[in-house]
This record gives C-alpha cells, sequence and structure tokens, in this order.
C-alpha cells in the first residue's frame, strides 16, 4: 500500500523533509462551485455590472487565502508563491470558480490553488448569504498539476 | 428585491453595521464530504485506530480554522468564539464533516461553521493527496442558524 | 505634563488597562491621501468604471486592515470590530480615503480607522505603482472620534 | 477522575462551550526564567542603560504574543483582552520574566498569560544568541489566576 | 498607456507571474513623517532617554509590520525578506522615519519598505495620541529601489 | 567583547542583513519538558490510547508554531522552513518534547525549533490545566545546530 507521506514509519505526524526535492516550477490548477437560489443568481448578475461586485470581492479573498495556505493547513508548507490567479464567472446555476497557483521551489502547491477556490466560495456565501442561506459549495478538486518529481497530473 | 447587506446604497462594499443588534446566543451548524478512492479510503480507516490519525487533525485544522474566519472572509466581523467542535467521520464514500460554532454576540457564526468545515476538509485532501489527488470536497452548507432576529434557520 | 498612557512610572510599558472603562458605543472616522502623477490618475479614472477597479480592492484592503489593527500595533487591544466602512473617491490629485471603524467595547476605535486608511492607500500604491512610483501617502489623521470618558472628538 | 474538558465523551478534541458561564474579570499571573552565560548576562546588563535594549524589546514581544493565544493554542478561545503587562528583570542567572493578563469574559486568561512569557523568553534567546547558544527557558509557570466559578488560584 | 500589471486583458485581478524574473538582490528605501503638537514634541523628546522609548517601539513595529506586507496588501507577493531596518529620528515637527527593507527574490520589496515606515508611524500616533490627537502622518513615499529589471530608482 | 547581532553601531535594533550569507541546508534540534503531577501524569497515559490524544494535537500545534515563529518573534527572518517535526513522548515527570526545524536558506532555523517546542509545551499546559494547574514549562534549550558559517553546534 502506498504510503501517506505526513506520518513516519511510528504514525506520528511530521511536515515532510522536501529539503531533497528539486527546484523546480510548480503549477496547480484547482476549481469548485456555489450553487444558489434564483433571487441569489439575480442578485449576482445585477451586481456584476457595477463597481465592488460580488465576484472581484470573491476573487481578492482567493488570491489572499492562497497566501494563508501555511497557515490553516498544519502540514503544509511554508512557500513564497509566485503568482496566484482567481476566476469566478456566472453559470446556470451560481458561480464557477478556477484558481492557478505558481511556485518556483521544493514542494507543489496544490493545496493553494484548492485553499483560494474555498476561500473564494466561502466569500460569496457571505455575500449573498442574506438573500439565500440555502447556497451549497460543492465539487472542489484539483485540475492539474505540474513540475516535481510526479510530473504533470491531469483530471 | 431583497438587499444586499454588505453593499450600501452607491454600491460600495461595507462590513455591515451590527452595532444595534441584540447580543444573543447564536448557533450554527454546518456540514460537508470528501469524496475520495477506494485506496484512500482504505488509508483512512487504517489511520482510524492509531495516534495522530487524518480525522482528528483534521478536527484541528477546522477548529483553528473557524478562528481565522474573520482574517479569510473580507466583510466578516470579528468575534470571540464561546465554542467550536468538529466532528469527521468515515462514511462510504469518504469523510463526512459537521461543525458547530457558537457565541454570544451581535452577530451571527454561519461563516465560522462554513469555514471550519472547508478547513477540516482541505485538511484531509492534504494528508491523503499522496495516494489520491483525484478527491473532491463537495456539499458544504449551512444545517441550521439560530439565534438574532431571523430566528431558527433549518434546511 | 499630560501622561502617556503606554507607560508606568517606571517608563516600562504595558497594555493600557481598559478594564475598569464603560461599555460604549465607539466610533472614529480618519482620512489620508494618495498624491500621484497625471498617467497614474489617467489610469484610475479609466478603472473606475471597469470590474475589479483599484478603488475597490483598496476599499476591500482597508476594511481587512482594520481587523489586524492589533496584530500591527504593538500596545493596540484586539476588539470586535461592529463595523468598518472604507470610501475612496477621485480627486484632482489623485485619490482620498475616508474610514469609519465602530465598536460596542472599554476602548476607542482610533487606530483602527487610521489603520484602515493606512492599507487603502498602500494597496493604491501597489496596483498604480507600475506605472508611477512617485506617488506620495499623506495626509493621514483622525477626523473625528466619540464615545468614552473623552467623549466627541472633532478636528 | 476529574474531566479533561478538551475531551467529550467519544473523546473527541473540542472547544469547550463557555457560552453559559458568567462574564467576569479575568486575571492571569505567570513567570518563567532564561539562563545564561556570564557573557551573555554581561551583554544583557550593557544594554539596559541604552536605547532598544534586549528586555524591551522582549516585553514588546511578550504582549504582542499573548495577543496571539487564540491562534498558536488549537483549542483556546480567541478574547479581548483589557490588559497586558510584561516584565523582564536582570537576576543573578540572567532574566526573570512575569506576565499579568486580564480580560472581562466567560473564561480564563492563563493561557495569554503563560504565552506571552514564553514568547518575551524566546525573544530574550533570539536577542542574545549571537554571544550563549547554551541558554535555557526553564520554570514557565502560572503563578496567580482570579475571576471565574474556580475563584483564586495562587501557586 | 502603461499597462498595470495587477490586471489581465479582461481587467480581472491577479497575483502578478513573476516566475520568470531573475532572482536579484532587491533593496527598497522609504520615508514617512509624524507631525505633531508642542505638548506631544516634548514627551517624545523626554522619552528619548528612557528605556522603553515611543521610538525603539515604533522601529520594533516597523520592522514587524514589513513581515506581515503580503498579508495586508492584495496582490503582493510572499517573499523572504532577508534585511529590514526602521529608524526614528526627532524632526523639529515630530518624528521622521525610514526604512530599508532587502531581500533575493524575484520581485521587488517597495511594498515591504512603505509598510514597515507605514505601521511605525501608526505606532507613534497610538504611543502618543493620549496627549495629542491631532497628530498627522504625511509624505510617505518611495525614495530609492534597486534590482530587477527596472534597474535603479531614486526619486 | 563579541557583538550582538540585532544591534548596529548605535544601539539600534534591526533585523540582521543575512543577504551575503551562503544558501545551505540548515538544521536545529531544540528540547524541552512539561513537568506535572500523578493526576495529570495519569490522564496524560490514559489518553495514549485514544483518538484525539493530549500528545498528538501538542505535536501538531508545535509544527503550526514552528511556522509562525517570524511572526512571534520581533527580529526574525521569515523563511520557507523544509520540515519540522515535533515528538512528544511521556516520562516519569511528565513529557519531553523535541522539534527539528529544517530550511535550505540564509539563516539559521534555531528559534523555529525552539517555537515548536515552546509551543508544544503550552498546548500540553492548555489541555491539562483543568486536572492540574501547577504544571512547569522547563529545560527548553537548542541541542544542535547544523549549517552556515559557525558549522556545527552541540550542546
Amino acid at each position: 500500500m502506498s504510503k501517506l507521506t505526513h506520518f513516519d514509519n511510528d504514525g506520528r505526524v511530521n511536515m515532510v523533509d522536501v529539503g531533497d526535492k528539486t527546484v523546480t516550477e510548480r503549477i496547480a490548477l484547482a476549481r469548485g462551485e456555489v450553487h444558489m437560489s434564483d433571487e441569489a443568481h439575480t442578485h449576482l448578475k445585477a451586481g456584476k455590472n457595477r463597481k465592488g461586485d460580488v465576484l472581484t470581492i470573491a476573487e481578492i479573498a482567493g488570491i489572499m487565502g492562497a497566501k494563508k495556505t501555511s497557515d490553516l493547513i498544519p502540514l503544509c508548507h511554508p512557500l513564497p508563491l509566485t503568482s496566484v490567479k482567481v476566476e469566478l464567472s456566472i453559470t446556470d446555476k451560481g458561480v464557477a470558480v478556477t484558481a492557478r497557483a505558481k511556485t518556483k521551489g521544493q514542494t507543489g502547491v496544490e493545496m493553494e490553488a484548492l485553499t483560494a477556490v474555498s476561500v473564494a466560495c466561502l466569500t460569496v456565501y457571505d455575500m449573498l448569504k442574506a438573500v439565500d442561506k440555502g447556497m451549497v459549495i460543492t465539487g472542489i478538486e484539483l485540475l492539474e498539476k505540474s513540475g516535481g518529481k510526479s510530473g504533470l497530473y491531469r483530471k
């Protein structure tokens, strides 16, 4: 059975030693969605044409969230991100989010991309919850990952 | 059309003024899930009987994440949580997460409960990603909310 | 000579004891400005009609900055803000910023309002620095403060 | 056997529910020490008469550290401290630290006082480590605690 | 018209991709001032000869603030600073602040230097506000920047 | 007399310039202890065989604490840790903690190792304080340090 890298032979957790990994460019792309009621959807579309709209604020929150990943996820390595891009777009059911994170380092940035997506989705929820408490955050997953020993992953 | 509270009449964002709301006990309950491959599922179950297992670490991360909610969500009010409980349990498809947050204050704690769930799910992903990059975080939603003017909400 | 409250009789610093102060509504209003070149000014005005403009992002940054005040200013008390509003508007010379912070507590929120203004100004600088490194952040001051024993202050 | 409050009946951790506790003034006093070589001791004493000395910086770090307690200790409640005072004094063996934290709330501040002491000691170590890597941080303990149901504790 | 790097062609914000920039030593020098009343000025000068004076505490706060830059400014890259120096000196009108930040990396540190100055100025305000609420933080600007493709900038 | 590196010739503090140091692998190992009553000791041993035990939670807290070192210690450099491992074991008197931190960088990680130990000890205190307020955190010291110009240090 393949090994969970965060545990040593005694079952003790640790922040995996990446000191011997190669420094390469590492990119990760993740996605997620927020499904919502028609009323919330209408509000969202109305805002799109205005200053300070929900989507822009959630994109900013996603970018800032990516920078907090190692603070939030206990065994994540702190790393200097070289780029983060979060894009929200309106879909039939609500909002689709994608986040792309990048670094030049010894470990991957999939958690940064997934965290950016999660925080952007939570921010959408926060900003529309006055009109719809029933929204659902769903389908958060890694789409692609490149760099490092394991090479390209594509879902 | 009902109003988005985070925007004023000019469409400018703000942290809503809750200064005139009543101080009451406010509780929120949220849930979410991580779906995973059989291999990841097997690892998870193996860990359950060991020290330092994935579920415990994700519960801790969820509790600590709840305390960072106002740092992550741009327009959330900082508030002194009086209790947070995060429970992970193994399901057929992977892991189910529930989080309950509580405060005695002027604004609700649904974002704290939802953030706790999100961070716990992300932590599960991080700890099992060595065996399954294809996991999906899904179905994050508010189940219940009480306290304050709007009263009880139950999905 | 009036006393600096952050020092005790030995000249030792401390976070002033506010435990005996009355819990009242406390409001503070601060302002500041960023002066810039014509080129930066033109860019700023162009953005105003677009999604994701500089002003909105700086307003968000200001609000989030207010929540970090006690993290940044060594002797500031942590306190639960009940409202923060940051407004940026374009002037002849660049941007004018005002921030209004509010709490119901035992100590004032002037540092929160001033921090919100400072962070919003720094964000404007960051977003326009590609076209103008010579911008100047200036005139950051407290305009008004109410609540607590010292009553209303107005500049 | 008395119960560990951070665990429920299933052995699951949680941030204890303090929502039903009385709001009272809660004070905690903690202490600790840093033992050091003669060389480090000499440096420390020399600095005492200068601007920017080690002791002042460690006092500031201790106060700021107290404000981060709920960020550091997984199950600590976030709470609005009304006062923190950290005092370092030179002893025969090195430095003695005391910290006093205070709040008006539903839970005690012993972790805040102990964290302030720890961070102040670590800062002393950091600032003197160029002359003595062998320093020992020792004797960190709670001296006194008052407020709340359990009443006065004195070691 | 030159391009605002934080926006892509659709006007969407992003943390600029610096992954292809050269790793060089990057230095930035910024300045700012706090103007104050005679009474505050007198207090400040009195403190200069004492332990724990306002200037030292503001220097420490400025250094710590520089380390939080990427947390405060939404689109700033997190980066490992190799040096920060903040100097406050008493002037006729109050206090002058300079901050010099340095890194070996792929992006400049002007925001770190400007943030250090801003936080130091805010700390001066906080520590003297008991004697003068009318202080003004002013003239915050970048003096010099070196390293990277754009070469030396000097105001 | 050897020089305190955090002070310049004027006695002014600064974050030491490490920009000219070599990038090497740097490792630090630190230790500490928590001494406790028989009752607390019994609780601790009982928990060892259960899910969510005190030791695991303190190990997680120690790892997360290591990542906050530059936030806590005023003049510490922020740096990308490549590994952190915290181990708690039960002794006759209570708990022994060791922490090993690692980076590939221009400055050492002894403060990260010491901070990890301190936060783990504080977490043990927090989780057992309901049965023993008299616990003492003691003997926190650097055991070993390698990498960089000063070479190997071993206590």
